[in-house]
């Protein structure tokens, strides 16, 4: 079986099981959501359903938390393209966690990082895509007064220092074996893991205290912040805890990860009704069987099929409705066309409601910059 | 003949013909210094006695300041330590520059740099050393509105952009033949490059037009403007232009460079009139001879002399006051003693006019700063 999942590529077909045991995270299991429920009264359909999936030392931010040590969060984006459905995934859950648990969201945007990392991309192309990714943010309602974003390039007078005291903890030879880097890799690359580690500290180093950091992320960014767990204890803060998504499949096949430059990978937010419409009658995977009458007595896969594992990721938070729609789809009774219908639905008009609060959003931005 | 001139380390007797060779750098003739005497009127003393000997680029600079294109001057100082009068020997000629050509001057203090390269040396060191350093330069005389200090991580704002820009243009390979790093390295002080060309075309970015540069420095920091003219082009900015000293030699010998961190080698810009008494009489190399019966007889060596070797450099301006300390000594007539006296003289009237400037600099910090 191979895969491989590092920050910058995701490869193969998954296997989460063995991931779990390579990475060295802990699963999520009854214990950990019984935890969690204590404070939050319900669980996230994407925790019920092992979207999260994963953790790191989340049993130490409740116990803290319940100590009155209140955590923050912290995601972020590197501003490089679009953003797809794919990557609003954990935002969502995030802003889960900041409801119930009342507490900061420090979302960074590494506007240097795909700049460094890809040959192509210019500061001009970033700045562009910070703009238009930073409304994608705002859209999902995160509070202002607990929200902050933070942007490499444009608030590195409170980074960059904390940056050099994480790089000088870190040997060329360690982000080499970590990130895949080689003697060909220009020094931006091999620094930009400091960067990336700023921020599951910063609060702590502004307010003078130790405040625990709670990361949700996508399972393919846990080797920056494996490296950050090393590091941070050092320099004398809590080690980041962090929570850990599958990726949305492409809209193509059930393996790997969406990709915003494969336009037929992915449903940006900013996609039209019609474009919804076409990109998910034409490409959205299907479990189904070759022709109706072969659909109606063999039945279904939803296991692989790409608009049901939407719903169930995340456009169908109803449990009861999830189910019909996987059993019906098994059972034959559901076709293809309208398991596609479905989805259809449930996309274009979360992305309506998204694009209306985008455009709104265009007023808001200055309330969330540092 | 063994020597190695690096920009962490000078060991050995530097044969500055051959450093010339190896570095590529072209010698200060006569006919630099008739093109810079078109503009000067006279010639500074360290150009006419070679101690600055080797330019880049200097006609460059003149032609394209003869056409009304203004050039700028960029120095610096790592804050790591206290200011010995080493330091100050290029930054008095940089004043010099910067009064006959009427000129902007951008001094750097990278106070990251040898934070990243000193195992023991803190933030907090470097901060208490910055405000101490800073007092040195403002000293000597500056002009406020034509000089900008810029400080790597609180000004990083405007240069971690443009220091990135740098970085994607330089691989790991190109660092470490350059710098002698390795994979054990830590990758801040393989990033750090970056961020010391910064101020070689940081004003052409901001006021957005080609403005040429030029470096006053010690040879020893070729390695890094040599990269720096390397990668310039290909973003768009002319080469930066150097021209280049030799090291004031340490008191306790001809060879090498003086040392912040060794008490014997160097007189710092704070010490009292007995402590430079002192450390002039006990440890200044001399090449007079072991008795005065001796020396009256054979003469001394003025050409390993440390004594007389900083008044040539630094200390007596006045040529022809110089010829005759030479020959006096030349001839055995001036004693060790003697000649010690003349710099001790010397060197306690300069810094008991630098300390008083240096009271009257801590109030006119605020206005350098950007």
């Amino acid at each position: 079986m191979g895969f491989s999942v590092t920050p910058w590529e995701v490869k193969g077909e998954v296997d989460y099981d063995r991931l779990i045991k390579e990475f060295g995270v802990e699963k999520i299991n009854e214990e950990v959501l019984n935890s969690l429920k204590k404070h939050t009264k319900d669980i996230h359909f994407m925790l019920r359903r092992k979207v999260f999936f994963a953790h790191r030392d989340l049993k130490f931010i409740l116990n803290e938390y319940e100590k009155g040590n209140k955590f923050y969060l912290y995601t972020g984006r590197a501003p490089s393209g679009p953003v797809h459905i794919g990557h609003l995934l954990p935002w969502i859950f995030t802003k889960w966690l900041q409801d119930k648990f009342d507490v900061e969201l420090w979302f960074q945007f590494p506007d240097e990082e795909k700049f460094l990392f890809k040959d192509n991309l210019t500061f001009d192309d970033t700045e562009k895509y910070l703009q238009e990714n930073m409304l994608d943010v705002i859209a999902l309602g995160f509070d202002p007064k607990k929200t902050k974003f933070l942007i490499d390039t444009k608030n590195s007078n409170i980074m960059y220092k904390e940056a050099c005291k994480v790089a000088k903890k870190i040997t060329f030879s360690q982000v080499k074996s970590s990130f895949g880097l080689n003697e060909q890799s220009n020094i931006g690359e091999i620094f930009y893991t400091s960067m990336q580690t700023v921020p599951a500290f910063l609060p702590s180093v502004l307010k003078n205290k130790k405040i625990p950091c709670l990361i949700p992320h996508a399972v393919d960014q846990d080797p920056h912040f494996r490296l950050t767990r090393d590091i941070l204890p050092k320099l004398g803060h809590y080690k980041p805890a962090s929570i850990q998504c599958v990726f949305l499949p492409p809209l193509t096949g059930i393996h790997g990860k969406m990709s915003a430059s494969d336009e037929s990978s992915a449903i940006y937010t900013t996609d039209s009704p019609e474009v919804i419409t076409k990109k998910i009658n034409k490409y959205a995977f299907s479990g189904g069987q070759a022709t109706i009458e072969e659909h109606r007595k063999k039945g279904g896969n939803p296991d692989i099929d790409v608009s049901y594992q939407w719903l169930r990721m995340f456009f169908e938070p109803d449990d009861k409705k999830l189910e019909k729609i996987y059993n019906d789809y098994k059972s034959g009774k559901l076709l293809t066309g309208e398991l596609k219908a479905i989805l259809i639905e449930k996309v274009t008009s979360f992305l309506k409601e998204h694009q209306k609060k985008r455009e709104l959003a265009k007023k808001q931005v200055s309330k969330f910059l540092i």
